[in-house]
């Protein structure tokens, strides 16, 4: 756990020399440490605390659905332009589909229905008129975009069809968590069709990829690439691949999925093709998504008992202009003004003038909600063309000259975000452990957490027994590192892969 | 109605010496013409054509629901990113709060429930378990965004509260017409608290202006600001502000709303605040949303018999590359490949390598699709070093050389923007009358059809005596040239306004 620099926040700077301005900045600090629960005392109260406190989202009055407010949505917002930006590269193109699924419709593929009936929300009523057939509140899109796709696709010309949606799905859970699980949530699913196997195969790791790169390179969060057992698939898919991240309380989160469904969906709704030479044939498809709970990893990846930590490329403001007016807040706050106005267009910067707070208040409320930089401006450093700034990930305090301010923010937000990313994998590595015996295994789950390696045999009664007994799940059958070296860490018999386990939220 | 320029499709170049070419193409253009029914023929058959071949969108298993094709939705992306940034940049974030409103929290404000309840979603069951109480799919937001507004604004140094959403709604309409009136659509909805009743004015009036300034720069669709009428106004609101468009048919589209909601929902849902002078105020409100259905006036503002013409600024092709490969295929595909690349950055240009299509197929797709500059490139263009450019809203048509052709295409999108909002405003010129008489007026509406300015005494007796009459509904009180000079159009009374009616979607 990092410790809170304490002398970061209390230079000799002339507003400080007072003694009453002290102890207020004092008492709000103490005030504001009362308020976010510290980490190791209880994960899920600082999650929530942070959450509330950072202004990212709020409890609504409609069970087990949130509402994001407007701090939390600008992450999405940055997430989506990231992504999106790479859907687009790789050819896909967006659309969007009814958020009404007849219920017909969805009893269409069998595993799928039984996958998300349970947590259906359906529309019985329009206006007083009760309907001749329930509607769904999708879940999911498999099966509308299917219906879809059987009238567009005619022929191997038509194909590969790469769409992707932005929406909101709703599952109705039963205990739900801000971002992490909630009744609504908004997601993008990609849907995709094309000629051959090996095509939606390509397809299904490419997105993989995106996903992974997206993750790593703008979240800052660390992932392993691998691919679901039978047991943890999607509904209705042949082979779901994913990417698992690990909280900073040692459970895993799976942090995106990309199914290869094969023909079972086009089978169901008939999604036919001629191909090039004169057969009928059923198309291959793929589905991948990612949803709003990536913000819920990103605070348990990055957050400290400050708050959030936000890596630099998703951050809604990158760096906060605080101004110390002392007795020249006349000129503190003309030169600040000025700073903002000349970085605006190169970063997402922002000024706080309010009066009614003080710089001591500032500082805390923008550590906790996790801006990278924050640029500190008092009269001294008005007359010395200068400015302090202070790094959210390592405390760090440097004096820079004004002249040079842009080519060092956007420095340090570069520097900013590889250590974010370098500290969080760092924390995975020392959080895996290998087990070699089930008395190891259930050792590492339950002190140690984190991912536990092991070697499994591949049944799935071996699975599903030390789910019973440990709650830990094969969050994956990794990429990489995957060949067995020793016998079934549960049965002991021959091992076919050596997999990750992870309890999970 | 403009006619087709045939001229522009068959200069003599050297692709089309032969007589099986020309052939080709011309059995093309009359299968093409046969496809979209003429708009004087059957206006709302064009509409409906227009959309299914241009690939806009497709009617879906749901009743009332549609798809948005890709080439629709990049339209609404367009805008979306406009219209985003002129939100941000009044000061306004964006939120998301939940799909589902209690029914309980619906019918807090009487008017507004009375309003909606007609045409709402009901979700009754989760799973498999009925929920103690209904939940309605949002028709639109204000009650469960104030239920939140009440915790979160505390203080005047709370306000305003500036905060926009986009998202799905669903009104569960008996008749449906693909973006202009569909069960779901998407929307953007802004919700705004403030401290006085000035500044929520001030916001209203400021929004409406932001989506003339929208509509009409991005969209090239020429509106007219005004006030709604006590019947015509917000279900809630305390007065209502719109801008009227006119299509090519002759009726009114409403293409944005702004309200003033007064203290209505502050007082049901107690969103009180503590003023300068230490007093417990109610805040005062506004909404704001423009839907998909722009997509509907875009359509019908500029179409014609051959399809779309779309406005270069939110065109998702704006530029299509059509190479007419002759004897040389391989150095005009490469050549093409080139420009393609050499103006990806600056434009949104696309290039249609298909082979399995003739050129002059592909002519007339990308017209019907609306795309505003087609760069036509031959052997003999390669070998000059030109391309020839034929422009959607004229049919113009140049020789460009290649070194000049990003200036050239960024001059003549701007040309042609200018050019298809000149053309829209000479329309709702010519198309708009006035009428003296109730016989007149009469008159106007059956045959000219268009705007009708006309007296109107501001009795809601006469408003819905000549909506029972005529079927034209007073579409707004003009901010400009409002002041009557006569007598009521009905009744014959005083005048209180000069008012505008039409026939409306």
């Amino acid at each position: 756990m990092e410790a809170y620099p304490a002398e970061c926040r209390h230079e000799i700077r002339p507003i400080y020399n007072s003694k009453i301005e002290r102890k207020v900045i004092m008492a709000d600090e103490n005030q504001f440490v009362k308020e976010i629960t510290p980490m190791d005392e209880d994960f899920s109260q600082w999650y929530i605390d942070t959450i509330l406190k950072a202004e990212m989202a709020d409890y609504s009055t409609v069970r087990g659905c949130i509402v994001f407010r407007p701090y939390g949505y600008a992450i999405w917002e940055n997430m989506q332009h990231l992504l999106d930006k790479r859907f687009k590269e790789t050819g896909h193109k967006n659309a969007y589909f009814p958020l009404f699924i007849p219920e017909s419709l969805l009893q269409k593929e069998a595993e799928h229905v039984e996958g998300f009936a349970p947590e259906v929300a359906w529309v019985t009523h329009g206006g007083s008129d009760e309907l001749a057939e329930r509607l769904a509140v999708r879940p999911t899109s498999e099966t509308i975009i299917c219906s879809m796709y059987s009238k567009w696709i005619k022929s191997w010309r038509d194909l590969p069809v790469l769409i992707n949606q932005w929406a909101n799905v709703v599952r109705w859970e039963k205990s739900t968590r801000p971002f992490l699980r909630t009744s609504e949530f908004l997601w993008q699913e990609g849907h995709t069709a094309h000629r051959t196997e090996e095509d939606a195969e390509e397809e299904t790791l490419k997105m993989l990829e995106v996903y992974r790169d997206f993750v790593e390179t703008e979240l800052a969060i660390p992932v392993i690439k691998g691919r679901k057992t039978e047991n943890e698939k999607f509904a209705g898919a042949l082979r779901t691949y994913t990417i698992e991240a690990l909280m900073k309380d040692g459970k895993a989160l799976q942090a995106g999925t990309s199914h290869n469904l094969g023909q079972h969906f086009a089978r169901v709704f008939d999604i036919q093709f001629l191909d090039t030479d004169g057969q009928l044939k059923y198309v291959w498809q793929t589905s991948w998504g990612v949803s709003t709970r990536l913000i819920g990893a990103l605070i348990m990846t990055h957050g400290d008992n400050r708050g959030l930590k936000l890596p630099p490329r998703v951050a809604p403001i990158q760096a906060i202009i605080i101004p110390i007016p002392g007795q020249d807040s006349e000129s503190v706050y003309a030169r600040a003004k000025k700073l903002a106005g000349s970085l605006k267009d190169r970063y997402r910067v922002e000024l706080d003038m309010s009066d009614e707070k003080t710089p001591g208040w500032k500082f805390n409320e923008y550590e906790m909600k996790g801006v990278p930089l924050r640029i500190e401006i008092g009269p001294r450093d008005v007359k010395n063309n200068q400015v302090v700034l202070v790094r959210r990930d390592t405390g760090e305090k440097m004096i820079v000259s004004q002249d040079d301010l842009s080519t060092k923010i956007g420095e340090l937000l570069e520097d900013i975000q590889r250590n974010m990313f370098a500290q969080a994998k760092t924390f995975v590595e020392k959080n895996t452990s290998v087990a070699k015996s089930f008395d190891e295994f259930q050792n590492a789950i339950e002190s140690k957490r984190g991912f536990v390696k092991a070697n499994w045999c591949g049944s799935s009664e071996c699975e599903l027994a030390i789910k019973e007994k440990t709650m830990a799940t094969i969050r994956c059958i990794p990429f990489e590192d995957n060949e067995p070296d020793g016998e079934c860490v549960h049965c002991g018999g021959k091992a076919s892969k050596k997999v990750i386990f992870a309890r999970s939220y």
